[in-house]
């Protein structure tokens, strides 16, 4: 079997897309007759990424793609049934495959909106359903939705340095894989950068694409000032000249030279790129050289490595730079480049289905170990609607009068709640698997996150340090939560 | 315009996987007349990844399927006929678009074997032809080649400290994006790993697939005798327990009550799996359970956070470990997410037909300057067929009878070459346009690259300042290469 990597590659099925161990559990499930017990699992990350305190939610929109469309094919099920254990045995009754043949995914599905500010501990997606099915959409929903999140939140984060400057993506050609770099086309712009290098980005999710010429266009005609010319003529209104191919000063003043040619054909040379060498230093010079010469409205684009600590730098160095070309180090998010989600079961029916069994994973590390319950998160916000803290709540059981939200971490940290205006955060995107919710345009996810982040006291959105924004188990699952984990710890004797 | 992001992703076409700017410069240089004019590119990297002094080449299967495949198609040129410019007119002129919709690929594709290790500078892919086409393909030759570049050599350098333990891949939840993970299967079983967990990446490329149970198992059925017993008799000889839920020797001991009830059964434990806590001292006190109580064939699995370095530090603290299970650090190249491999023009066609124009990249560093020519690889191998040194030259001009190799970066650092014994690295892939290499199958692929790694001095694999293998231009070519930077530098009074 030799088969090509690309062609035909989502056709018919993405369904095997997923972790063997989830069809051998399947298996298990449906040979034990548990598969349509009804359990909740929630999808959540520990702590934000970057060091930073928050990250902004993304993915969803893949992943609704991904569980409408959840079905084995004849060639999915071929291949299990191909599957041999250590004996040669078939791994699979070819029952359970025609189990799988029938399987349609009929769970609730609710989730944060793609553009939402999260924090650590916060279910991003709650799949309540048939064991079986739940247990079996953790991977893809783990891998489109860590993935994205980590990304969205990487451009926010470049975003917040960049202010009003604009920041394109031009990641693709480093990216992890085709689809490492189209997802992080559409995080990225999703958490604020403006636009992508990346054409089919721009055709699948409408993103502005944009772009100059590499240094193999200068290359090609031998000398800049020729170069320069003939892409000013196939765009006269659109040039961003690339400086940089043998000397970025006497590229610049070439540059400036057709420029001049340009403006007197009335044209004006949009911008030169600078991709090498001490940017804070060739910017200022540049934009001395191009403000002689009267071209004060064309703009100075940086790319090479840059990322949010960079910029600031570059910033406080006095650079001159209006658009920021951010690629391997957005994309592949270089400083930290994978979101530890994690999907966890958290309440089982009873097998008389009179009512929920709890559950809890252990650690022992009390950060890693997971919340019981059929969780909620509540935001309450201030009056001019900036987020002070959320609650995670139980669903299935009342909550009391007066509330109090506990740190999961730090039982001596709580706060009452006063604040009555809340937003709760998982919304309904499926109900018994008919996807429910009109999800968002890109660009209304996009206003979102712009929106969502700027609402973040600063203090939260600071890179050193940042202050932790409350995030608490209302008190009494927190007490149920104690309860259970001692309930489940052995109790060893000093 | 709200697409569902992985529904047809790839039909009818992945031409748009590319930059603008491959486009913009491809309207440019229709228009001036240039579309034809023959030019080489080279894309290889500078350094090896990870400090190490070695990479494994990988991707070209995707890259061939993706060349192979390569037209626009009546969607692709309806979202370029739409995009607009600054001044609201459409960017590209429609005739350019029809020339876009008849363009075939022509060009000569050559290319190192998937498998091959390789060093810096090293043209792992050298695409000669039409000036627009070769320029056309370089984005997506760099995103599918870099990244299995690097996580074939992540693999291989997880390889080279496993030994002969088993290495499973169990990256796909927290890879980048679904491809990021299919892709890194592949790569990662090239370079060395012997299964994955990613049912696709099974299906796909024939990987073996291997998978256990996940905490939820366990919680599902409360306490870890009952899930124990229920997943042996779902897989009685191909059962590994996963025993940290709770407490992992708690887990080690409610496994070995299961294992005897199998064995009364006629069944075997295959393995435990360890996830969490000290992986050394945990792995050494469940190995002393299972051999006590008989069980000295029961694998020992650990995972968490797994990459080369831990793996040697466990090895040193003596962990009874026989398969590494290894995740994010492997499927993103945690340590290092990119590969920063390049595309530059080297040649080009003089106008009037007669010869070439050799063409660099100048850089304010020796180690970013490009190497003008068409080159080829030649490694020089003594009789025990391990590689001794390498040698770019230009294919295009005559080889002086007696060869010298000079360093690229330091001119006095030479070697004569005495050896006779050699292969050239480069191979025929497509000659215009058509395929004309029958790909091996993965399987071998991995074969190679093990082979070729072990192969290599030890003191180029060793991972803490690696021996640097020689690479070198042939003298001629790199005398030419010093002339051409002299001739391209402005030379500024000091």
């Amino acid at each position: 079997m030799n088969p090509a990597p690309l062609s035909g590659l989502y056709a018919p099925s993405l369904s095997l897309l997923t972790d063997l161990y989830q069809l051998t559990m399947a298996y298990g499930y449906w040979q034990q007759g548990m598969q349509d017990r009804e359990a909740v699992f929630h999808l959540y990350f520990r702590k934000p990424p970057f060091g930073g305190g928050y990250a902004v939610a993304a993915g969803l929109a893949y992943a609704v793609d991904w569980l409408k469309e959840l079905h084995f094919s004849a060639d999915d099920l071929a291949y299990l049934g191909s599957l041999r254990g250590s004996k040669g045995t078939a791994l699979f009754d070819p029952k359970f495959l025609d189990y799988l043949r029938d399987l349609r995914f009929t769970c609730d599905v609710d989730a944060v909106a793609e553009g939402t500010v999260v924090f650590g501990n916060e279910p991003l997606v709650r799949v309540q359903g048939p064991l079986l099915q739940a247990q079996l959409v953790e991977t893809a929903l783990l891998t489109l939705v860590n993935f994205q999140t980590l990304i969205a939140t990487k451009a926010a984060r470049i975003r917040e340095v960049a202010g009003s400057d604009q920041i394109l993506e031009f990641g693709l050609r480093r990216a992890q894989g085709f689809d490492g770099g189209l997802s992080a086309s559409r995080a990225a712009y999703l958490g604020g950068a403006d636009g992508t290098s990346n054409v089919l980005a721009g055709q699948r999710f409408g993103i502005p694409v944009r772009g100059t010429h590499a240094h193999s266009w200068v290359m090609a005609f031998g000398d800049e000032e020729t170069a320069f010319a003939a892409y000013a003529q196939a765009f006269p209104d659109d040039s961003v000249f690339l400086v940089d191919t043998y000397d970025t000063l006497e590229g610049v003043r070439h540059a400036i030279n057709v420029a001049r040619q340009m403006r007197a054909q009335g044209h004006e040379l949009g911008g030169i790129r600078l991709d090498s060498g001490d940017l804070a230093y060739l910017s200022r010079e540049a934009r001395a050289l191009l403000d002689e010469a009267g071209f004060t409205n064309t703009r100075i684009v940086a790319s090479n490595d840059l990322e949010e600590n960079l910029i600031i730098s570059l910033k406080q160095q006095g650079a001159r730079i209006d658009t920021w070309g951010v690629g391997t180090q957005l994309v592949t998010a270089y400083n930290q480049p994978a979101l530890g989600g994690v999907y966890k079961l958290a309440a089982l029916r009873k097998p008389d289905n009179s009512g929920w069994d709890y559950t809890v994973k252990l650690s022992e590390q009390i950060v890693k170990t997971s919340i019981p319950g059929i969780l909620q998160v509540r935001r309450y916000e201030n009056e001019k609607g900036q987020p002070r803290a959320d609650m995670l709540y139980n669903i299935a059981e009342p909550l009391p009068e007066s509330l109090t939200i506990v740190d999961p971490t730090d039982l001596t940290r709580r706060r009452p709640i006063r604040s009555t205006t809340f937003r709760e955060l998982l919304e309904p995107i499926f109900r018994q698997g008919e996807l429910v919710h009109q999800l968002p345009t890109l660009a209304e996810s996009r206003a979102r996150a712009l929106q969502e982040v700027q609402s973040l006291d600063p203090s939260i959105r600071r890179f050193l340090n940042p202050h932790v924004y409350p995030v608490g188990l209302e008190a009494t699952l927190h007490d149920y939560r104690t309860q259970l984990i001692l309930e489940k710890r052995p109790q060893r004797p000093a």
